[in-house]
């Protein structure tokens, strides 16, 4: 960077804070990512839609809750107050409301898109990064919840996370355990952050935490005994029908979770992928039900998916109570826990043969390449054919190209190529109509 | 809108001028355009990169030209002058800047993204749009601008394009028949402009803009006579290599553009896809050589397609001269012709076929999903399962599922559904096991 300097000023090629370039071999792995939630998603019926990147600002801000100050805003050319999209979940009340007419309920879309927060970056974190949202509008009924955590599971065994579990909850478990505790409704924000906390600073720390907050020990003590019952599913939630007895609230939301965990077997949810975990509470302001989160042990990320109910958010914008419930997959997060563990080995190019040329030979590398392309095959195209055969293989061989063909003058007037796997250096004489079986071997997967 | 009204305020639907929401059929028919245009790119060896939507504006200002204006910029919260890009080729620039060591040469990428404008919206035109670009950054031959033509011209025929051609010519082309004809230099500007006029204002029209902008009779007949030349590439350019005699640039311009028109028929480009027009000069400053431009006789919406030869712009970020040339197919205006001529007849939904509920039988309707979904097929279970079997129905036809499978209680108890084809009405029981083999036919394309 020659800012400053008198000399004739270089523009200079950083890219923001926080915002990334994707290269090749990080973009091929990217979209292998994306291609399998996107096909988990057909699979479960739900139908691709997109929005704008901006929206009117007065639509972001909402129902964003803390979320509001991390939001990239300005103030457009047209005098318009505007703001990129912070989530997909927004968005899509917008676009329920905007489109009612042409939509059938239940609405089940899925979303692949950019968002955009101005939070420091961390590992995993970004202020650009994607979501992988599938949601459905307008089904209250635990089979819908049932179906996201399902998508959220199939979707991350696709993928190949090796240790995950999602974690399902319900926003009224913690508020009804605490009213049954005796703790104070306004106090009750500090037992969903210090709950929260559980599996990191223990039974322990949060006991003390709430002590800390005012809560008096008893009150505590009854809190922790009723998130730390342990046992399957079942089990949990027939304790909880005994300690929250006489809460129609809390009864409704344990009676949901039982039909929600009673059909995740029939739509394929390994028992050991899925828990029950009171403790959850999920940041979010606008969830108001079941409650989701994915999260891996390794590497230390947070989770990596997550979601839940949010019956208020689509009806505050269509002025009509809808019930909505969807879930999101963190694509920089997965993409952390592929990297760590090798998972989907990508290519390094897409390319599965290059067609080197020769001077006076432009041609004829041409026609050898488009006979390769007109079978399927990826044909990298030498388009340097004054360079020596051996800078051009080199390229290949740094672009992790696995094969090389050359058309030499001589070999192609008898119809044939010479063919190299750079891996091993083997050279062949192939007919170019046995080509694209002779590369059959390389035809990505 | 109860802006103002007294009562509680509904937040406004709406989506920004120039913006647009992107439904289910739409959407399936946009990601078959950018799955065609993703394949070719890949088929040609170009890999895939992405880049922030947000970049310093320094970066992207350095060489927008008339697009400055247009462009969305604003400070962010550090500070930061930033914009939203308006073209996929400065953020190459600087990426191919900021990433030059982890980059072979010739580096072939491709990226498909949206872009911003704050332009006025009409047909075709939109503030927020999808460009498919692909590149090839250090290959100053014209075997790779062929390859740029060779693409655009594939993609266009993959999508269907049944009117599309490819006009090729040459910056140097209309300077050199400026400076021939004796324009002065600082009223070559004006000769782009009219002659760029000629399909629509015909000869006579141009003759009169000429004179009109100051240029004498006879230069304006000789720059007419040279940009008319009728016939194929090859006798246009051996007319021009006689009028540009003396001129080194422009001859080593035709010298390039004959070598581009040999080797099309080699990439497989038909002859009538593609046609020399040295009226065409694309109006972006920074092209410096071979200029293409694809472009539809119908609906009259400008062109599809676009690119050229920029071999200053890479440079400019890198502080060291670097050819490129590229082209851009836009998502939008292709899409207005798949639309036009119902090209690539999409389904209104992913769905191959929906699962209906009865009452107590989710999870029997979950497992009899759960093994479609694992035969590959794309399954929108129903998760009301109080609704009566009509209204479900109504569901699946009024979102264009082809068929409803009803697991009706004393069928499954024998291992069998009802399956419905909605379109004829007609009804047959099936195995279980053989339901993926009878919905066969809808699998899809």
């Amino acid at each position: 960077m020659e800012r400053g300097s008198g000399g004739k000023r270089a523009q200079r090629p950083q890219v923001l804070k926080g915002f990334r370039d994707h290269l090749p071999e990080q973009m091929i792995r990217r979209l292998r990512v994306i291609a399998i939630c996107r096909t988990i998603f057909e699979r479960h019926g739900f139908e691709p839609i997109d929005t704008p990147a901006l929206e009117y600002l007065e639509v972001l801000t909402g129902k964003a809750g803390e979320n509001e100050k991390l939001m990239y805003r300005f103030v457009d050319n047209g005098g318009r107050n505007v703001g990129l999209r912070y989530d997909l979940t927004v968005p899509l009340a917008r676009f329920t409301a905007a489109n009612e007419n042409a939509l059938v309920l239940p609405f089940k879309r899925y979303h692949i898109a950019p968002v955009w927060r101005a939070e420091n970056p961390q590992r995993g974190r970004y202020r650009e990064f994607w979501q992988c949202d599938a949601d459905i509008v307008g089904a209250a009924t635990p089979a819908a919840d049932a179906e996201i955590v399902a998508i959220l599971a199939e979707a991350l065994t696709a993928i190949g996370l090796p240790n995950f579990e999602v974690l399902v909850s319900h926003r009224q478990l913690l508020e009804g355990i605490a009213r049954a505790a005796g703790v104070p409704s306004e106090a009750a924000g500090s037992i969903f952050r210090s709950v929260d906390k559980l599996p990191k600073i223990g039974p322990a720390g949060v006991r003390s935490e709430l002590i800390d907050a005012g809560i008096d020990r008893d009150a505590a003590d009854r809190v922790l005994a009723a998130v730390t019952v342990d046992g399957d599913a079942a089990t949990i939630l027939r304790d909880l029908r005994v300690r929250l007895d006489g809460q129609p609230e809390s009864l409704k939301a344990i009676a949901d979770l039982e039909s929600l965990f009673e059909l995740l077997p029939a739509l394929g949810v390994p028992a050991e992928r899925v828990r029950l975990d009171v403790s959850i509470a999920r940041g979010l302001d606008y969830y108001t039900g079941a409650v989701y989160e994915a999260t891996v042990t390794e590497p230390k990320i947070g989770s990596v998916a997550g979601g839940g109910r949010y019956d208020g958010l689509v009806g505050s914008m269509l002025g009509r109570p809808v019930p909505a419930t969807g879930g999101s997959l963190g694509l920089e997060r997965i993409l952390e826990v592929v990297e760590q563990f090798g998972l989907l080995p990508a290519r390094t190019s897409v390319a599965d043969v290059f067609v080197a040329a020769f001077a006076n030979g432009q041609a004829a590398a041409a026609e050898v390449a488009r006979s390769l392309r007109l079978a399927g095959i990826n044909v990298d195209l030498s388009l340097q054919a004054t360079r020596n055969l051996g800078d051009q293989m080199k390229y290949a061989a740094r672009k992790g190209i696995p094969f090389v063909v050359i058309p030499g003058e001589e070999e192609l007037a008898r119809g044939m190529v010479t063919l190299r796997d750079l891996a091993s250096g083997e050279q062949t004489q192939v007919q170019i109509a046995n080509l694209p079986a002779a590369l059959g071997a390389t035809t990505r997967q």
